[in-house]
C-alpha cells in the first residue's frame, strides 16, 4: 500500500489503522482526540496519517454532522461584471470559515434555476446565496419547503421572510450631488438609464433630495432617460445644450457609461469638464472610470463588500438565526479628477 | 414525521421506509430498481418516497461510488473578464453531466491556492481545473501525488504530463491582419501590449505571418509595444503618424482598449476609420468593440467555448483517458464598421 491514491483509490482510516497496529474505532478516537487512548498510541495513529497522506474525509463527516460545509451560489448574470465581485467577497468570506461554494449559472431560465436547485438540495448544501444582473424584484426560489437558509444579493424578492442585500441607490445618487452642490454647482443635470429600472428611479429620488437639500430646484427639462449607453450620453447633450436655454454647470450620470458618452460629447462640443460643467458616474467600472479624459469621480457600490455581508448572513442564518427583509448597504463616493476638486489627471 | 425539513433534518431511506412499511433494504432495492420485489412494493415505496420529498443522499452514494460529481474551479484573475466566460462554460458542461463546480479564487497567493486545493482534496473532487488571468506559464498545482485529474485553460504549466488548453492567439492575429490584407490594405501597423506577455510575442509572429503571406512587409517602425490601454493607443499614434514618414493605412491592436484608443485619437486628427485607416482589435470586449465610433472589428478568442471544452477534458481524464501538452482553440473574426467590410454602424 502507498500514500500515493489513483483515482477511487483513498487512503482511509482502515489503512492509518492498519499501518499503526490498532483497530479502527482506535485510529478514529487518535484522530478525533476523543476517548482515552495514550499518548503513545494516539501519536502513532497520527504519524501513521501523515505518513499515508490521510485526510479525514469531509463526505463522510457531513453525513455524521448533517452539515456538508458547502453552499451554493446561483447567479442569473452569466458571472457578469455586477455579480463577479459578489462571488468574490462571498467566496472569500467563506473559504475564511472553510465553507465551499458551488457555483451554479441560470442565466434567468426557470428549468435551469430549478435543475441546480434540485441538484444544490441532493448535495445537501448549507445554504444558498442568489444574484442577479439587476436588483429587481424576482420570484423566490423554489425550495420545495426544505426549510434551507437564502440570502438574495443585488437580488430582491417580495417573500417578507426572505432576506435580501442591495446597495443603496438612493444614498449613492445623495453622496453624487452633494458632492456636486458642495464644489458650488448650481444647475445639476441627470442623465440616466430607462425608467423600469428600480435603480434608476431610486438614484432619482436620491438626485432630488440632494438638490433640495443644497437649495436647489430638480429643473424637470434637465432630468433625461434613455439607454445604459455611451451613446445615450452622447445623444443627451442635444437636448440638454440647446441654444437659447440656460446650460447646465454639471451633470450626474446613471452609470459610467453614460458618464463616458457625456464628456467625450463635451469634448467633442468644446466644452470642458470639469471647469464647464462637472460630472459624475455611477457604478466605479475601473476600465470606464479610468480611460475618461479626465478621468471620471464617480459612485462605488461596493459589491465584494455585499458579497461578503452576503457570506455572514448566510452563515448566521445557518446557525439558527433570523434575517428577514431588505437592508441595503451604503456606496462610497470615489473622487477622480472630473468635477474639479482634484486636479486633471489625478486619481483618489 | 413531516416531508419539510429543517436544517440537519432531512427525510431518510428510514422514514421512507417506515411510511411504506417496509424494511430499509426492501425500500432502497425499490428505489434504485434493483432486486426482486413485486410491482406493488415498488410502487408503493416510491409513492411514500415522493410523498415525503425524499432525495437520494449525494453524499452517501460519493461514498458508495467513490465519486463526488463534483469538480473544483482555480481562478487566479479575481473572476475576472477572461475567467468569467471559461468558468460560464466550464458549469454549463459540467451541469449538462450533473456534475457541480466549487469556485476557488487564489488572487494569485500561493498559500491561498494551497489551501483551497487541500479543501477540494477533503471534498473528494473528482478533478480540478486551474483559470488564470493571463495565458503564461505557471507552476504545477500542488497536488501532494493525489493523482487528480488536472486541466489548465487560459493558463499553463511547463510540466510536459499536463494537459493546457488555450487560445491559438498566433491564429488570431493572422485572421486579423489577413483580414486587413484582403480588404486591400497594404501598409499595416502593429500597435501591441508589454513585450513579457506570450499573448504579446504569439500575435506579433501571427502579424508577421498574415503580411509576409499577403507578400507585404512588416515595418518594425510600424510595430509599437506599450501597456494594455486607450492611452497607449492614443499615444503610439503620435509615432505612427509623423510628418515626413509615410503613414500606415491599417492598425492590427493588440487589444481591444488599445483599439479604441487608437481610434479615439485618429477621430481627433481628423484621419477617418476606416476610409483613411482600418483598425482591427483583439478580445471582442463587448463593451468596448460596440462603444467604438466605428464599432470595432476585433478577434474573439471563443473563451466560453475553452471552458465547454475544459470540462469536456476533464470528464475524459476523471473517466481514465489520457491528454497531456498544451492544445489551442482557434479564435473567430468579428467583422464590425473599423475595416470598410460593413458599412459603418453595421455589426456582423
Amino acid at each position: 500500500m502507498s500514500a500515493v491514491r489513483g483515482r477511487g483509490m483513498f487512503v482511509t482510516l482502515r489503512d492509518v489503522a492498519r499501518l499503526a497496529g490498532v483497530s479502527i474505532g482506535t485510529a478514529s478516537k487518535a484522530l478525533n482526540r476523543g476517548g482515552k487512548l495514550s499518548d503513545e498510541t494516539r501519536e502513532r495513529v497520527i504519524a501513521c496519517a501523515d505518513k499515508l497522506g490521510f485526510r479525514p474525509n469531509d463526505l463522510a463527516q457531513s453525513l455524521h454532522r448533517g452539515q456538508s460545509f458547502t453552499v451554493g451560489a446561483i447567479s442569473n448574470d452569466s458571472f457578469g461584471r455586477f455579480s463577479m465581485p459578489i462571488m468574490e467577497g462571498l467566496e472569500e468570506c467563506l473559504a475564511d470559515r472553510s465553507m465551499s461554494v458551488f457555483m451554479c449559472n441560470a442565466t434567468d431560465d426557470p428549468e435551469r434555476e430549478a435543475r441546480h436547485v434540485e441538484s444544490l438540495l441532493g448535495k445537501r448544501v448549507d445554504g444558498i446565496v442568489v444574484t442577479g444582473r439587476r436588483a429587481d424584484l424576482r420570484r423566490p426560489l423554489e425550495l420545495h419547503a426544505s426549510g434551507l437558509p437564502v440570502v438574495y444579493v443585488y437580488s430582491q424578492t417580495d417573500d417578507p421572510a426572505a432576506s435580501c442585500l442591495l446597495p443603496d441607490d438612493r444614498g449613492g445618487a445623495v453622496l453624487a450631488c452633494a458632492h456636486l452642490a458642495g464644489l458650488g454647482r448650481r444647475r445639476i443635470a441627470h442623465v440616466t438609464g430607462p425608467e423600469r429600472f428600480e435603480a434608476v428611479r431610486l438614484r432619482r429620488a436620491g438626485f432630488r433630495a440632494a438638490l433640495a437639500s443644497a437649495g436647489l430646484v430638480a429643473d424637470d427639462k434637465l432630468t433625461l432617460s434613455g439607454d445604459w449607453s455611451e451613446a445615450w450620453g452622447r445623444a443627451a447633450l442635444e437636448q440638454l445644450f440647446k441654444p437659447r436655454r440656460r446650460a447646465p454647470d454639471a451633470i450626474f450620470c446613471g452609470n459610467d457609461q453614460i458618464a463616458r458618452g457625456v464628456i467625450d460629447g463635451l469634448r467633442e462640443r468644446g466644452i470642458t469638464v470639469p471647469a464647464d460643467v462637472a460630472v459624475v458616474g455611477f457604478d466605479n467600472w475601473q476600465i470606464i472610470a479610468e480611460a475618461c479624459r479626465p478621468p471620471l469621480t464617480t459612485i462605488d457600490m461596493n459589491l465584494k463588500q455585499l458579497g461578503r455581508e452576503a457570506g455572514r448572513r448566510l452563515i448566521e442564518l445557518i446557525a439558527g438565526k433570523k434575517h428577514a427583509g431588505v437592508h441595503r448597504l451604503p456606496c462610497s463616493l470615489v473622487v477622480r479628477a472630473s468635477c474639479g476638486a482634484l486636479p486633471h489627471g489625478g486619481n483618489s
